[in-house]
C-alpha cells in the first residue's frame, strides 16, 4: 500500500504532471549562460520596490503570476501554493502570496526550497487532496548579502569558495492532468552534519547531503547514473561539484558529464567574478524552471534528478560555533509515465 | 476523488490515529495552570546547554525523543519529521534532527506550525506515502526575545498587548494504524492580512485569520461550533481572543465557553505577569501536545478543532513598514474515525 520504495524513496502511484513554471531573475543572471532560458530579466535590483526585501517578494510575485498565465489559469483555481526563502521568517514568501488567499504551506529548506517545495506539493496532489498545486521559492544577491553576510555598502572581499546568491524566482504547477513532465519518484532529504564550519564555503558542506540522497535514491530505484539523461545538483558550485565527484568515484563510479550543478551553470565562473557559482534557493528554482524544464520541451533530455541542496545554518548558529548541517531532497522528472 | 470538500477543507480517508505525543516546557510555563500536562518541566532555561538558541534545540529534541518512547518506537522506525520554529532559518529544528537520520521537511509558519505539521504528516500518511511521521515544533521565550525584540538584559519593557513566548516544546507521532484520537478534517490557513502594523499586538493581527479559517471550517464541514466540545486557536492571547469573539458575535454566533485559546490557558494571566498571554509555536504545540491530547484520554472531550496561528512577520519587515499578515492553519481531531 505505501508507496515508499527501497529506503526511502517515494514512488508516485498516479501521474502529476508539470504543467507550467516560470523564471525570473535579475540582471547579472540575465547575462550568464543560461540568459535564453529566463522568462523575465529585470535590469533594476530594486524590481520597482523601496527595498531588496520588498524587492524579493515582488520578484516570487511575478513569478508566480507568470507561472500561473502559462498554464493559462486563474491564480484563484490552484488548490496550493508550497513556499519558502532564505530571509529571516521566510517574509518574501509570505508577502507575495500575502493577498492570494490561497492555502499555504510555508516551508523552510534553505537553498533546498525548489525540490522541497514540488515533491510536498506533488506529495498532495498524488495523494488525492486537490488538482494543482504550485511551487515558488526564490532568492535576492542584496538581501541575502546584508542578512547574512555584510551589508553591500562595505564592500565586503569574499574567499575563493565563496558562491553568489542568485537574484531570482522559480515557479512550477504540478497537476493530476496534463501531458507531462511528470515527477515520478522523491527521494526526501535527511540532514547531513559533516562537522564543517565555513560558512564561506557551503558547496563542501552541503556536498556529502547531495551524495547522501542521490546514493539513496540510486538504491532504492534500481536506476544509476546512466538511467537519467542530466542529474543536477541544487548549489553546490565549483568546489562542492567537485567533491561530489570526488565522493561518488570513491564508489567507483565517474559521473561525468550527465552530472552539472545548477550554480556551476547559471553563470560563466570565468568573467562573472561570482567565484564558485551561484547559490540560494532561486538558484536551483530558476535553473529547474527555466533551463532543465525548457530542456524537456526543447526534447534535450527525458529522464532528470533534480537533486536540490540546502545548507539548513543561520549566522548566529555559525556565530556560536555550530556546524553547518546539509539537506537535499531529489525529484525525478520524467517525460512518460 | 478529491478529498477536498467544500471550499479548501480535507477531509482524509484513511484513518490517520496520533499514537503518541510529548511536551516539554520552561519553568515559568510548568507554574501555570497547566503545569499538570507537561512531560517534562526545565527549571534550567539553558537546558544544560551554553546558549538559549541550543537550549532550544535541545527542548525540541528532548521532546522528540520522549514521543517516541511514549510511541515505543525506534526514532529510526519513523518515515518523515514534519518540524520548523521561529529562530532565523529555523535552525533549533534542524539540529534537533540533525543527527536523527530521518526523511525531513523543514516548515516555517510561524506560530501555526504545529497545526501546519501536524496537517502535513497526517496527509502524507493518509497519502500513503509511509506508516509513521512525526509533527515538531517550540520555541523558547530568551531567544526569541533577543531576536524579535531586545537582549533580555536591557529588561525593556512591554505594552499590556504583548505576549510572552512559551518555552515549550510539542511533538506528535501520527500512524496509519491506532485507536485514535484521530485527525479527521484539515482546513489549511489562506494568509490574511488584515494591515495591522504593531508588533506588540500580535493577537490582533492574527485574529482575522483564525476567523477565516474557522468560518471556513464550519462552511466547508457543514459543522458549527456546537459539533465541537471545544474550539482551540493557537496563541491569540487576551486580546486576540476577544477580537475572534467579537467577530464571530457580528455573525450571530456567540462562542461561549467552548472556544479556549492556547495561549490564555498556557499561564495565570493575573498572577504570572505576561500581559496577553502566550505565544510562540511552542504554546499551540505544548497545549495541544499535553492539555488537549491528555483531554482525549482523560475523556474530557471527543471532538476539538484546534487552530493554530500564525504571524508572517520578521522584525525587518516591520522596520520597513510592513503590515503583519497572519495564517491560521486548523485540525479537526476526534476520538471516532
Amino acid at each position: 500500500m505505501t508507496k515508499k520504495i527501497g529506503g526511502r524513496t517515494l514512488k508516485l502511484a498516479t501521474p502529476v504532471s508539470i504543467i507550467a513554471s516560470a523564471s525570473v531573475v535579475g540582471k547579472k543572471e540575465g547575462e550568464g549562460p543560461l540568459k535564453y532560458c529566463f522568462d523575465f530579466i529585470s535590469e533594476d535590483s530594486y524590481f520597482g520596490e523601496e527595498t531588496w526585501e520588498k524587492a524579493e517578494s515582488h520578484m516570487l510575485k511575478q513569478c508566480f503570476t507568470l507561472c500561473c498565465n502559462k498554464a493559462q489559469m486563474a491564480p484563484s483555481g490552484l488548490d496550493f501554493v508550497f513556499s519558502g526563502d532564505l530571509l529571516n521568517q521566510c517574509v518574501s514568501s509570505a508577502f507575495a502570496m500575502k493577498d492570494s488567499a490561497l492555502p499555504y504551506f510555508g516551508l523552510y529548506g534553505a537553498c533546498s526550497t525548489m525540490a522541497e517545495s514540488l515533491a510536498l506539493a506533488a506529495m498532495t496532489i498524488d495523494g488525492g487532496f486537490g488538482e494543482t498545486a504550485c511551487a515558488l521559492t526564490g532568492s535576492h544577491f542584496c538581501s541575502a548579502e546584508r542578512q547574512y553576510r555584510f551589508p553591500l555598502e562595505y564592500g565586503g572581499q569574499r574567499p575563493p569558495t565563496a558562491q553568489w546568491t542568485v537574484t531570482g524566482a522559480g515557479a512550477a504547477i504540478v497537476s493530476a492532468t496534463g501531458e507531462g513532465p511528470f515527477i515520478t519518484h522523491i527521494t526526501p532529504g535527511i540532514i547531513v552534519d559533516a562537522g564543517l564550519k565555513d560558512a564561506n564555503n557551503m558547496g563542501a558542506a552541503m556536498a556529502p547531503a547531495a551524495y547522501e540522497t542521490i546514493k539513496a535514491h540510486f538504491a532504492d530505484t534500481g536506476r544509476d547514473l546512466n538511467y537519467y539523461d542530466a542529474v543536477f545538483t541544487g548549489d553546490l558550485g565549483a568546489v562542492g561539484h567537485d567533491i561530489l565527484q570526488k565522493l561518488f568515484q570513491d564508489d567507483g563510479i565517474e559521473m561525468g558529464p550527465r552530472y552539472m550543478d545548477c550554480g556551476v551553470l547559471m553563470f560563466d565562473l570565468n568573467t562573472q567574478d561570482v567565484h564558485c557559482g551561484g547559490s540560494g534557493c532561486g538558484c536551483c528554482a530558476s535553473v529547474l524552471c527555466g533551463h532543465i524544464l525548457k530542456g524537456f520541451a526543447k526534447g534535450t533530455w527525458s529522464k532528470v534528478l533534480v537533486a536540490a541542496t540546502g545548507a539548513l545554518m543561520s549566522p548566529l548558529s555559525c556565530q556560536q560555533g555550530g556546524s553547518i548541517p546539509g539537506i537535499c531532497h531529489a525529484v525525478a522528472i520524467e517525460r512518460q509515465w
